[in-house]
């Protein structure tokens, strides 16, 4: 019974252990916002997060009237999604829903942006995973 | 000895499987927006959430400006709250310290919308307890 | 082996409650928003939680646009601010990341007033650690 007792507390203790870590730099950004400012701010996050920190991963879920950031000819920063896309560490992923809502096609999605089945589940599967989630808005 | 080393190897892997499990649908949208916009929003993703995964848990919380959503000649999609309420696998909840300090009573809330004491603490228990998170903006 | 099942059983229901305790009063604020609205509902948003709440603990993270709040001259709550930060389970923190792209100095902002080296990383750590997440935005 004692040492019953003594494995349920190593156990627990390994626990709170292995929760107590550093947290690894998970993070994704929920734009939901056609606000060009919006647009501009998750850029420079997204730059300043990957550059401080080499192996943060870093996703961007659009979705409602987020999607114009990873349209071609809508996005006032196109050139540094295309860029960013190309880094194995960041994604930039469409909600397929929001997309057939507002016709728009796969093809006028910038080089590199992906789309997914649910914007709204990528989110919630994300952190349930134990990533950080920030909205995007001002 | 070995025997017990096996036991914290096993159950940490046992742990590690339990969370690596499908996340359910489980979210809460937090609404504290009284733009009109975002009322429409935030019902058109319960609609499209609740109808394409059957067993999916909504919660909208709304406290700070959010209240209109569930406020009878305030809301701009009564008809459409009324009738999502009445779906066990969503809840419209709103906070009565918001409703005391706006002077909202209770019979001026839409059919089965219902209070939380505290709508802040009601999405904090949710994330406690694993449910994903949207900030409804734009 | 009988014991060794009890033992996992059991072990698997003990971490099932030690997660289903009642989730501490915890909760991080996102700021991002020079929005006078925002800045008045944050605070009487804490104002709120810490008076119901005695042992609640709660952090206003401030990045992006959000740093007014806690900057002389320019916060249009500097009084409840400054009276807040006193409250040893109330904190402001100022990203330090936002404060070098906007040139603002630490001896601009407010008494008590905190500062951290990334905004994002802080959220997304006290996330990690269990406390709730609300983003301030109307």
């Amino acid at each position: 019974m004692k040492r019953f007792i003594f494995l349920v507390v190593l156990l627990i203790c390994a626990i709170q252990f292995v929760s107590a870590q550093t947290q690894p730099y998970k993070v994704v950004f929920d734009l939901t916002s056609r606000d060009t400012v919006n647009q501009q701010t998750v850029i420079r996050w997204v730059n300043e997060v990957t550059k401080a920190n080499a192996n943060a991963q870093v996703e961007v879920v659009m979705f409602g009237q987020g999607l114009n950031l990873a349209i071609k000819d809508r996005s006032v920063v196109a050139d540094e999604v295309t860029r960013l896309a190309q880094n194995k560490n960041v994604a930039f992923r469409v909600c397929a829903v929001a997309m057939k809502n507002q016709n728009v096609d796969k093809n006028q999605l910038l080089p590199g942006v992906e789309t997914v089945p649910d914007g709204i589940y990528e989110i919630i599967s994300k952190q349930g995973e134990g990533w950080g989630y920030i909205k995007v808005a001002h």
